[in-house]
């Protein structure tokens, strides 16, 4: 079976008396005296059918809960070789700093012990706080000890754009650990959900996702974060992929105007997103049933199918299934790579092309 | 004559150009490119009568730009022994961190050049950008080489609160050159001016301008600026001070409640606030000819006419002249105090309590 390896996946914590083990008591009083139940993100309702796929919902708790159900969907069935789990419990939406750091290392520990104990194939991310680079340094550091922790994640809305000089400690850790820092959809801070103030219905805040994405984007290239750590790998995760080309057009064209305004990006903005950013295709947004002359136009319009990994963002419901949409339409070799080879780099992941 | 030291006068830059000759060739480029006048504080437009008290308006220029008139009218006629220089030049709103940089050490260096070198009475705050504390933090250390920079200085509305954990640099660098922070109404980062949102109007900004002080005054005592910071002093300016014991009743009341949430307050805030703050007078917030019993009652509640620091905000007109508004009400012994005493104290100052 060709190996496959999955960036995006997504468990759930069932509600925050399971992360009591690894919470200091200060912070179970605070729960219990507060009755706060849990962080699970509110763009995820669970009993919505976008939350779960077709027999992702387990017989309790919410979709992404179940580790046996878990194992089955994404890596028995589909056989993937092995799944990078990002959870998107809200720490980082939380104001007081103290509390959202102990919440995120709870997380953490949990991971380790109630997924990545429970299977092999299992890789996490590091949750991390952003409005606490220093914290979110030492957590990283603390995690990486552990090499199931194979990148951080990094929520797509944050307080202010993730190229600014405050975040740097977070950048400086992964790198010297290693490890990508992933973007995914999310909320930290409290920013409006878009730059035109606050919408008023979840569907614009769906239709929307991609957008604080490209911001960051251009914010961290911009900001000379690759510069200053060339080490570093940047993951996008859940957003799409074909806003790409147009948004290397308006930055290349640009840099060539205002560069003088950011000396440290030494040539064209494309080029350092080439070298640095990997984008996950699911869901992926292009055409249905795309032609193979879209195909090489959309491969040669970002560089190289390096830049694609493949993702399942299980138990997530968006659209049609990755194969179908995508991968079918590729090449083997192209297909390989953005199945297996292309993670296998970035996460430094021992996995052979054939499995089983 | 009883000496005084005046701790907040301000003067201008009177056009950007003032600052060619301590900026990089990099950023006169930009300015005369990009045709930029400068970054005077648009709450003070140079021709409304609230930015010039008259006979503060120079023939040339905007109000605190001519040196010979802020001698005759803050030093030589008042009688003022030294006069700490306060800079509202809007360096912290800028969302480029760079530019704001080399603007704010421009500013440092020709507060140097201009103004200190013309007067030995005049001292001067430190202009730093507080969105970015490591360069704030450096900034600070190359100003404190020169004995005549008596703070730092920082705007009343930030990105975030000053308490948050991202600040700290700044403190640490203060603490460690012994120079206390002063807070000034002005602007950093695009927080709606007031907690509810954008007001309309100019006279809401002005009202509300005690407000975000307050919040600065709450954020550092309860983030644990002081416990981490012990020899830290803060320092509010032109934001009045009746308004302190009932913030101080309220403070003292929750924490009896919630002390646990910030157990490093291990005492009172309003005792914090009474070892760490100091208030200027100007403008001065209390009742028209106060009585006696109002002052004791006044003193009773903040806990000392220790708190208190003499200033007059030349050039800027509110209302009543701060003698005719608080100080004649005060005994000798307390006027002495406020007028100098309590400053010299602060900012380590060798004034004689009688000059000439």
């Amino acid at each position: 079976m060709v190996a496959a390896i999955d960036v995006d996946v997504h468990h759930a914590v069932p509600g925050i008396s399971a992360l009591f083990p690894h919470l200091p008591d200060r912070w179970i009083d605070y729960c219990v005296e507060g009755r706060i139940e849990g962080f699970a993100p509110a763009f995820y309702p669970p009993g919505m059918p976008l939350s779960a796929r077709p027999g992702a919902r387990p017989a309790a708790g919410p979709p992404g809960s179940d580790v046996d159900l878990l194992r089955d969907r994404v890596l028995d069935g589909p056989g993937a070789a092995v799944a990078v789990l990002n959870c998107l419990y809200a720490v980082g939406a939380l104001h007081n700093t103290d509390w959202a750091g102990a919440l995120a290392s709870a997380v953490n520990d949990w991971q380790a012990a109630t997924w990545l104990d429970a299977d092999p194939r299992l890789r996490a991310a590091i949750v991390v706080v952003p409005d606490d680079p220093a914290g979110a340094a030492a957590e990283i550091e603390r995690c990486a000890a552990d090499p199931r922790f194979v990148q951080v994640l990094l929520p797509a809305q944050t307080t202010t754009p993730l190229g600014r000089r405050v975040h740097r400690p977070i950048y400086a850790a992964a790198e010297r650990a290693g490890l990508p820092v992933a973007i995914h959809p999310g909320v930290a801070g409290a920013n409006a959900l878009s730059p035109v103030g606050w919408p008023s219905h979840y569907i614009e805040d769906y239709a929307n996702a991609a957008l604080a994405i490209q911001s960051q984007l251009t914010s961290l290239v911009a900001e000379g974060v690759f510069t200053e750590h060339p080490g570093l790998r940047v993951v996008l995760l859940e957003s799409g992929v074909t806003w790409l080309p147009p948004l290397m057009w308006r930055f290349d064209k640009n840099w060539k105007a205002l560069r003088r305004e950011v000396p440290w990006v030494d040539r064209p903005p494309s080029q350092v997103i080439r070298e640095h950013v990997r984008f996950a295709i699911a869901p992926f947004d292009g055409p249905v049933d795309p032609p193979r002359d879209w195909i090489d136009r959309f491969l040669t319009q970002v560089g190289s199918v390096e830049l694609l990994l493949y993702a399942s963002d299980h138990p997530h419901w968006h659209d049609r299934d990755p194969h179908e949409a995508l991968l079918d339409h590729l090449s083997p070799a192209e297909r390989e790579r953005v199945l297996r080879a292309n993670a296998a780099e970035l996460y430094r992941l021992d996995v052979p092309e054939v499995t089983r």
